[in-house]
């Protein structure tokens, strides 16, 4: 029997962050399961606004429909889950959205979570989504690096400002776990916890890891 | 000065839903308002799933950027309010929902909102919305006709068909007002309103009333 | 046919208050419509506390009974809305809150939403009325002037206020629509969004659209 | 050093209702406390709609301030608690409401509480209090005898209905507890316990406890 | 007739926390009820953290098992009624927690509630405690004193703190009423009502109040 | 590197749920993972009311500090998760409940969650804990078996009525998945799903994949 696969789509088409992704699924590589990266290449160059995560859902689209064949579980790989409900009705192996995964992960590591987002202007989209999951209670805080996505290339920098967000969520907000809201900033989750002292959820791998378990559970 | 300009989208390819559109939209003509109703030709054919939903965006948006240097106020016809939100970051008129509108109009009225969906299929994804906008408390309950898009065009049938529900939704879960949970039905609200005794929302019409308060508010 | 009538009762007794109302309308005197401005003459001199909206029901409710015949939609023109739901047992045409409007009117707008209210006092009735409508979830935070009605005669000084409370809503609570949570302060509105470069409901306004939404709606 | 006293006021100007209000204190009668039992007699005739609760402020105001010399503590005995949060504006006695009493106290017995209303009139406005008092998910459910007060008389009628309504919250609606929801029917309390086999909260009983509660806390 | 009995239990082993439980209810001696104090020998030293709540249940639920014969109503003297809803399940006398009894009683007194934690590690509990008493809205903000329980027998030291805190909640969480989070502190309550100018709950006399009214209420 | 360790505790003293609880675990037996199933041995024989619950603590928190440094991360294999954050607070290694980690898992597949349980004594329980962790608005419904725990040795008869409890919440309630309230049934999760065309959530399996996800994902 060969091993199942899960195939995990950065919607936007910046190929370095496909690449952070996969270094974010490195710990599971040895996991019997098989993974693939994809960049949706028609997808928009960085998502910030609504707009621009609703632009991703249409070539994605066509990526799941073209991938659904050889996979065993999607991954949608951006803290918003563009189009999750929807792609969810186009195949039928199971799609988990790497916001939804990182929030219910951190549900069962503490009471009180807060999010470091990119940009503000993400937040009330996320606040939004928060809501319709039902979850909104659970987050005591969300605060913005307000950074741009193109300017996560200096790690130091976006790494610093996260410590800074990171350390105001614990000291005003309470939070008791920390969730990273993009993609590709796995590489700076350990020291991150070790500067805010708090466990902190990387999205990607809190989606690989319930993709993961869903392929396991049903003897995978 | 010229009038101020609604512009009303039908996200899915049917014609026969704009002139319905269109009808609902009659008792407004007397205002000094200039209408405009324009079908999304390469929408879906019918929007029932999140996928169909989904997929209306990206045609949609390029239909706004297209109307937008002369449309004062856009109008998404589907209840499900494709895109809203996003389609806001496109535009800088006011974009109103008919799906965000009948429940905002229908909270003015009473205490607790009875809302007859088509599909069940759309109920899951009506009950994100709802909380999402933060308003899941007021609804007491959502049931579907189980008729097809297609099907409504034998209005008698449908008709009897919501009738049934509406009762329901008023007997059993205490329904004070009702919500048409789509568009193209206005034809049948004072009817419906006759038959089950409590008020009926007509979405499209409850978003152009709000559509033209903002304009007139601002003075247009 | 004679145009339809939109009754609007301030429920204090200050008619400079119900002049403000009257200017408040100014942009909706071109439609055909026919607006009359009411001073409730037995009310209070003024609403702030729980007890002195309480004390203004008994007279608006005479006034209601006095003009129900004439009278096609009445607002109440109070952001606590006094009285509402119990004058919609009292008469047939539609009783529209100017508070239940702006909050529904902001919620069509942006997603969190501030109050700033005139009174700190005020602050724990509104709570409890927005939790009663099952909004509360929306309202990002709500701040007070803490200046009395009466001064808010010297409009420069309520203004410079108010633009203080509006950016700090904006800026610590992350509001991104504003309501002025009073009426009579429409003329201060346009400066208002200028200063704090956000949306700004006036409640009058909102409740006035309302209001002629549903007399239109209706084909009135 | 004297006994406290506790002034409950019926707000409806029925006397025979304020003589079951007194029956159902009866219990208290042996703590070292003085009760004194008013009937509105300016209020009106009975309270199911939202406009005669809001009729009943205005007189029951005359008599709070007529009263506040000589009481230690005001309980407003009608289960839609008219006017309570202005009356406490009005004087510095504590002001209880019967039916935020019976809440609370139904809080302390168990899970979920299932509420019998007199009218089916009342139950939105008793839910838009349940929501104002933020404890609308406690409420299993709230069902109405649907006979009018007048007809009460008969206690046997109402109380056979009383069974009926009860067992259904118990069965269908999963009640763990039991509300009357309304004064003066306190007679009824053991039979309907023994009935239902369920815990029934009486709400003038509820209140007077929390009222004695509050007195003696201070050493009254 | 004897008088009824109400027995109330510290939860930890420390007889001073006992004692200063029975000066709490003082008070109410002058009821016709008999008070007994209990000290919970096998219990642990404190309870801070869940684990230490956790375990003092089991040696409570001996002592009520013990005591069930002689009691007429229990009374769990620790803020986070460790084990309430199980107890309740022991015997069939009513059993108060201290904590839901201050929170019950708080919210019949104003309509924003201030807690004064001990420690901020039982803050993420009282949370979870809230949510699950569907009472969460309610509690406009909780703050810890970060003083261990046995330097609360600097009284001077707790109370000054205690103040600073008070008047956080009170002029930035907006609150209206405080409750103590702990038992114990009684003496310092008339004093910090006096600093604050704010209402103050005190966990044991709530519990106590609410106690008698259910005992009284039976006719007891 | 030797494989991480998963130990699994069986807080009641029934070695045949043990031993059914291994069997659901088997799917997972190809992961570089190794397990060990406990039971605790001092726990009561069946956990249905919260006393039970609560009783179960004690030994499993002694089992929880003398396995602690042999194990990676716990599993707490009961519906209730008793003791769950009190364990967190006594061991360093990640600590799931089976309750918790089938609700976080259940909320990634579907819209509404229907819940079945075996007694309807633990309904007001899990409802209290489903308000605890902010997730109740998720739960469309939860429905009991009404058989005891013993009983469930007739698999063929539990299981008949387990299909007809999924069928009305899916077909009353709108369950689109289903949750088995109760650890040690896994062999019936594939016909479950089968009879009622809904995919069904088993508890333990949800549990294992968290945990396995935890470990994997911090390069375990």
């Amino acid at each position: 029997m060969s091993n199942a696969r899960i195939t995990l789509v950065n919607p936007n088409s910046l190929i370095k962050v496909t690449e952070a992704i996969e270094r974010a699924v490195a710990p599971f590589q040895r996991l019997p399961l098989e993974f693939r990266f994809l960049t949706s290449a028609d997808g928009p160059a960085g998502i910030q606004t609504q707009a621009e995560a609703d632009a991703s859902i249409a070539p994605m689209a066509q990526l799941f429909l073209r991938e659904a064949a050889t996979t065993d579980a999607f991954v949608v790989a951006c803290f918003s889950d563009p189009g999750l409900h929807g792609l969810r009705d186009l195949v039928s192996a199971p799609v988990l959205g790497i916001g939804e995964c990182s929030v219910l992960t951190a549900m069962s590591m503490a009471t009180r979570i807060g999010v470091i987002a990119i940009a503000g202007a993400s937040i009330p989209r996320h606040l939004r989504y928060f809501r319709a999951m039902g979850v909104a209670e659970r987050i005591c805080g969300e605060l913005a690096l307000d950074m741009k996505v193109s300017d996560l290339a200096d790690a130091e920098l976006a790494f610093q400002r996260m410590v800074t967000v990171g350390k105001t969520l614990r000291d005003v907000h309470g939070a008791d776990v920390l969730i990273m809201g993009c993609a590709g900033m796995a590489d700076l989750r350990k020291r991150l916890e070790d500067e805010c002292r708090l466990p902190v959820v990387e999205p990607t791998q809190a989606a690989v890891a319930m993709a993961a378990g869903r392929l396991f559970g049903r003897g995978g």
